[in-house]
């Protein structure tokens, strides 16, 4: 069943009313399978699977580290196209056996959370390793950055359906870039590229979204060291009070000529 | 620690680097217990709280008819803020005895989705009851409603961070308008408004979405009867696939003078 990123569909334009041909993001559920057992479903776009299973496995505590990792594929039976192996390696086997009904059980109180804001950025802090400091962007950069995000995607351009996670070198580079329907899926896609490339810690940079900035990407950005988010639409209050607690600068609302620092504003130079 | 909608900020604003106060959206995680059992718990913003939780039970599978329901309500212990008690009437109470593993197993499937997309839309189709029919809305009054919502939506325009789910007549009067920094919660608020205020089925009318359509938002739909999704933003091919199936019209790229029509478009006249 695995698809290709995009659908043709039939469609009825207005005003004319005409019949006429589009193209829309392809949404499907992937299972991912770590070391056999079910670990989550999740909606997403077909493409980079691998990519988005390892990012997911890191992310979301299965494993800590880039070695604890042995693969990540796709399973390769014709009637589990939308299933992706992790294979763990060494010590990490033992750990997740043990650890592997919290982490279940995390991920149904929906991505960690407990039910006091406080308690669980507290509690998720312990889990976020030190991140990419010394270094900052200039607001010229910033503001530079959505644009070199929209030029980059793909099939954005063909279906406007799909949010995107781009990381910037801190003079504002392109390094990578990620599209899925769902946000969280991007950034896990974008991380789980650097963690399967050997580019893990990734070093000073800025990690853009496309999309607002929830509570759950600043944990996603933080499990990876990643010292400088922002996003193009508006944090929630946890957002802010998570990458605050983390140590991670916050930009939302960044636009061509503007934008907003909610978190560690010293990584920012005008 | 329930909060209200908002949260005040200290903010650095670009270009002028400097500080300044603002207000952002609330998310903070609550849960739902449905007689006595922990259901889910999930990342919203504060505010309508029974409603979400009324809304999550019937689009989610735990009820099947507003009767089902004796109450829902916030937990009026102090440590127990973010805590909603659904209380669950006559036979409905077994049946939830009977089919909470499933429920739950369902949740933490990425809300009822199994690995094909085409198996997972029949399933699925069985438990969406009729559509409201028997109405058209003209492509005038679509394209008036995203400003329509706009106007109606308090807490956005403080933040900018928060989806909306606003409920039409066909003719393009508000009936009703819920916010939340999660789309699916959005929905639910609503829907649950609905529900507990004796207006399910609510018959014939268009629910708009502030976002993107996805596959979930049709699902929720479907199982509140309504008939006709539209989107601001762009649908999936899941979602689009889901619509076709259910007999539900969903328009996407909702603008002022433009939108598609990407599944029955008997809906709609010219």
């Amino acid at each position: 069943m695995a698809a290709g990123p995009t659908a043709d569909v039939r469609v009825v334009r207005y005003p004319a009313g005409t019949a006429d041909a589009d193209v829309l993001a392809v949404e499907e559920p992937v299972e991912i399978r770590v070391d056999g057992d079910p670990l989550a479903v999740t909606m997403r776009t077909p493409g980079d699977d691998p990519e988005l299973a390892a990012g997911f496995c890191l992310t979301e505590g299965v494993i800590d580290h880039p070695d604890d990792l042995e693969r990540a594929e796709a399973c390769t039976l014709a009637d589990y196209g939308n299933v992706v192996l992790v294979t763990l390696a060494g010590d990490a086997r033992g750990r997740w056996q043990e650890r592997k009904g919290r982490v279940r059980r995390d991920l149904y109180l929906s991505s960690s959370c407990g039910l006091c804001g406080v308690e669980t950025i507290d509690r998720i802090a312990r889990r976020v390793g030190p991140l990419a400091a010394g270094f900052a962007v200039s607001s010229r950069v910033l503001e530079s950055l959505p644009a070199a995000m929209a030029d980059a995607q793909p099939t954005f351009t063909r279906t406007g359906g799909l949010h995107a996670a781009a990381l910037f070198t801190p003079d504002g580079r392109l390094r990578l870039l990620r599209e899925d329907v769902g946000r969280h899926n991007a950034v896990d896609k974008l991380i789980g590229a650097l963690l399967l490339s050997g580019q893990l810690p990734c070093g000073p940079g800025v990690l853009l979204v496309s999309g607002r900035a929830s509570f759950e990407l600043v944990q996603k950005a933080g499990r990876a060291g990643i010292g400088f988010l922002a996003a193009v639409g508006a944090p929630s209050s946890l957002a802010a009070d998570a990458a605050a607690r983390f140590g991670m600068t916050l930009v939302g609302f960044l636009r061509p000529d503007r934008f907003n620092v909610y978190a560690h504003p010293e990584r920012v130079v005008a």
